[in-house]
Order: structure tokens, then sequence, then C-alpha cells
């Protein structure tokens, strides 16, 4: 199994914010975190407001909480609700659950780390994270 | 009123995992709390994600927390969810009100600890909770 | 890099039971925690204090947390306790620097993973880190 | 007042990364943080201990939080260490005394933000730090 490395994390983080500004896209903030959910690589753009830093992280800490994207985790909270409100206890506030976190898998296919981005529509933020996770030659989930 | 026991801990981790990987279920996670609420034995599977640990113990504890299972606690919270909000509050996230956590009964029918555990549907963790305790010739609710 | 498996775990913990016993220590908490700082595997004996967890994982999370053993951090906190105190307050509590705790390391010599033992003497709990590490064929440090 | 810029931020991360690979000391975290204790940019070096990001924004927003460098700060809670145990209680743990955290200031000599570095010596982090600062134009204190 692969390890993601600074340098996979700080490629995806630049890609990441040369297609949003490609975009024009809202002042963004990307955050990447290994698989044990520790933060590898950030940037927050100028004119960016307080609580992104605990979005992007949120959103890529939820997606490696349970294995999944965390639009999927959204989509989870929607039908039920009670157990997205444990999760967010449980973890103090760690999980975000709202598109805009994927999963970093290495090519067999084990998760090594996620990438979580605040900043525009999540749609929007989401779309940048798959661009940053290919730049790096890695695969997303 | 007698004790769970480290061996009736372990027979009921062990045993649990041995059921799940006959059934081919996702990678699991299984906690053992006493009736103080404390962990006395654990494990996690490889290739499980990261909130597991929060999950698996907070069914458990939620259990205990209440006197019922977590599937009963998690009715209620879908019917009173002011009061499941409170619970998870009150106990600092401890509690987590999902399908997976049940009690374990001595002879005499008095709780003298629970079981959690996370990794496939709420249903077949369940199963693999109830499957545990019966290894251990203890009973469960 | 390898990674910690259950396996390794398991056979971590029932090693350093099995020494335990054999010296007739104390009742004994272990846990295994791996690269991430993640519980893994778990076991506390009978008879056992309430703060055994806390302890034993606390020593594990502090050599991860700083990449040397919790005897080593304790020397060091006994040199410079602002910036033990100061660990302790930024972990939220989770460093115990206390011997006890020793890294796990692959064959390549990378942390894979970390034990803490807690039940005896620093001395001894910490020479059963190293019987459980040994058995399971990897590296402590 | 000017502000820090995320320009400023990177050139500082990266900088401050460059020399301490030209000088091989250890596996590295930069943590750049705003005026307003809030984090722009960070990196964490490959095989670094997992408590690095707590030690190097604490570090930072020790500085930020007294308007004195952590070396500084270090001193001070050396001499009236309760008056450093409250700091650590006040800022939830936010507050790491200990040198390698420096602020950073406009031409004008107004605090505009921090960088923390942990990973080698004091003394090497902090060298870092003020190699950082100077290469983005800006001065450190």
């Amino acid at each position: 199994m692969s390890r993601l490395t600074l340098d996979h994390a700080s490629t995806i983080v630049d890609a990441a914010l040369k297609i949003a500004r490609e975009l024009k896209l809202g002042p963004m903030t990307v955050a990447v975190l290994d698989a044990g959910g520790h933060l590898v690589a950030f940037k927050r753009e100028d004119k960016s407001s307080l609580l992104r830093y605990e979005i992007a992280t949120g959103k890529a800490y939820g997606a490696l909480g349970m294995g999944i994207s965390s639009r999927t985790l959204e989509q989870r909270g929607i039908e039920r609700p009670h157990f997205i409100n444990a999760l967010m206890a449980a973890s103090n506030g760690r999980v975000v659950p709202v598109a805009g976190g994927v999963l970093i898998k290495d090519s067999a296919g084990d998760t090594i780390g996620a990438v979580g981005i605040s900043g525009d529509t999540s749609d929007n933020d989401e779309a940048c994270c798959f661009a940053g996770v290919e730049a790096a030659g890695l695969k997303s989930a």
C-alpha cells in the first residue's frame, strides 16, 4: 500500500487552485489529509471567509471517517439525519457532510487520504477536488 | 450480579468478526464495554474507515446510556429528535443512536455490558452483535 | 511502506498479556494504534482501574505524536515541563508522557504504529511492549 | 495596514522548507497564520510525527496571542509557569510556548501574521522561520 506524500498533496492543492482561478470561482480553501486524517498541505486564498478551514478539512475528514465521498455522506444525512448528527457530535464537529470532499486512492484502490475544498458552490468545490487528484496521478472516489 | 470478564469480551469480539468474515461483510469494528461504559476489548479490521471506533463505541454507549438497544434508541430518536440531540450533547457525542449496539446480560437478566459494531449495514452490524454475545454464553437485549 | 494489520496488533496485545501473566504483573491494559493514531486492537484485564484506557492509549499517542518512545518523552518532560504541558493541552489530553509506550517499526525502519501499556510499574509496562512487538516480528523503538 | 496574502504565506512555507532541506534537518512542518490566527498555508513533510500540526500552529498562535515570539513566550513561561499554564488552558491548548514561532510584520512594523515551525531543535525551527519571512520580503520579530 502506498502513502500520500507531500509532493502529491502540494500538487493537488496547486492544481485545484489553478482550475478555480481559470473558472473564476470564489476564493477557495483546499485541505489535503493523509489516511490517518492528519493535514499534509493547505492553502486558503485571499478574501476567504473565516470558517473555510473547518469546512474544507471537515469535508475531507467526513470522507475518511465513513470511507465515502462527502457528497454521498450528504445524501445519507438527508435520509438519516440522526446518524449524521451523531457523527458530527462523535467527531467533535470534525465532519462536514456536504459535497466537496473526496477520497484519494492509489493504483490498488486503497484509500491514502482525502481532499476537501470550500469557497464556491459544493458542485464546483468538488470539481476542483477531482481536478487536483487527477493532476497528481491518483484516483478519486 | 456477575461481571463481564475479558474472556467474555474477547470471545464476543472474535465470534462477531468470525461471522462477519463468513458472511463476507465490509471491514468491521467491534467494541465491548463493561457495565460502567469502559472499553474491555476492541478490534478494527484492515481497511476500516476512520470513525469506526467512535461509531462502534457510540452504539454500545448509547445502549448502556438508556438501558435499551441502539436500534430502539434509533426509533426513539426518529420519534423525538430533540431528546436524542440532547443525549448526544449531554454525553459529549458518546451516543450514536443507530442499530448495531446491544446490551449484554447475565443469566439473572442484569446488564453487565454492551457490544457495538460498525462496518456494514446496521442490520448486519447488529446480527454480528447477537452472534458474538451468544458465543460467549450470555444474553443480549 | 508497510501498514500495521489487525493480525499484527492482535499478536502484540496477546503476547504482551501472556508475558504479563507469566511475570505475575498487575492487571494490564494494552492498546495498539496505527500510524495515524487510531485504535486497532485493545484489551483490558479484569480488575483494572478506570483510567487504564486513557493511560495506555496516551502513552502510545505521545510516542506517535513526537516520533519517540514515551520513556524519552518523559525525560524531555522532566527537562522542559512547559513543552510537555503544551503537548498535553494541544492534544486535548491525549499525550501521557510516561514510559510504557513504544513505536512499532517495519523492516525499513518506518513507523507503522505504537503500543501503549499500563497496569504495573512503567518499566514492566514497557518490557511488555517490547515483548509484544517482538512476537509480531516487528521492531520497536 | 497591509495584509498577509496567500502569495506571502506560500513563499514563507516553501523558503522555510528549502533551507531545512539544505541543512538536512528533520522532517519539518510549517504553518503560516494571518493576523486573525487563521491558517493560510501549511505543509508537513513526509515521515513527520503526528503532533507537528498542533505544535507548529501552536507556536505561531502563541506568538500572535501575546504579540511576542514563542521564544520570548517560552522564557516568560519558565519565569512564571502559572501564567503560561493559564494561557494554554484559556486558549484550549492552542498556545505552545516553545521557540520556533515568530511574528510576521509589514514595513510599517504592524503584525500581519505569524509562522510556526516544528521538526528539528527549537533553534533550527526558528532559524527556518526567519529565512522564510525574509524570503517573502517581510520582517520577523
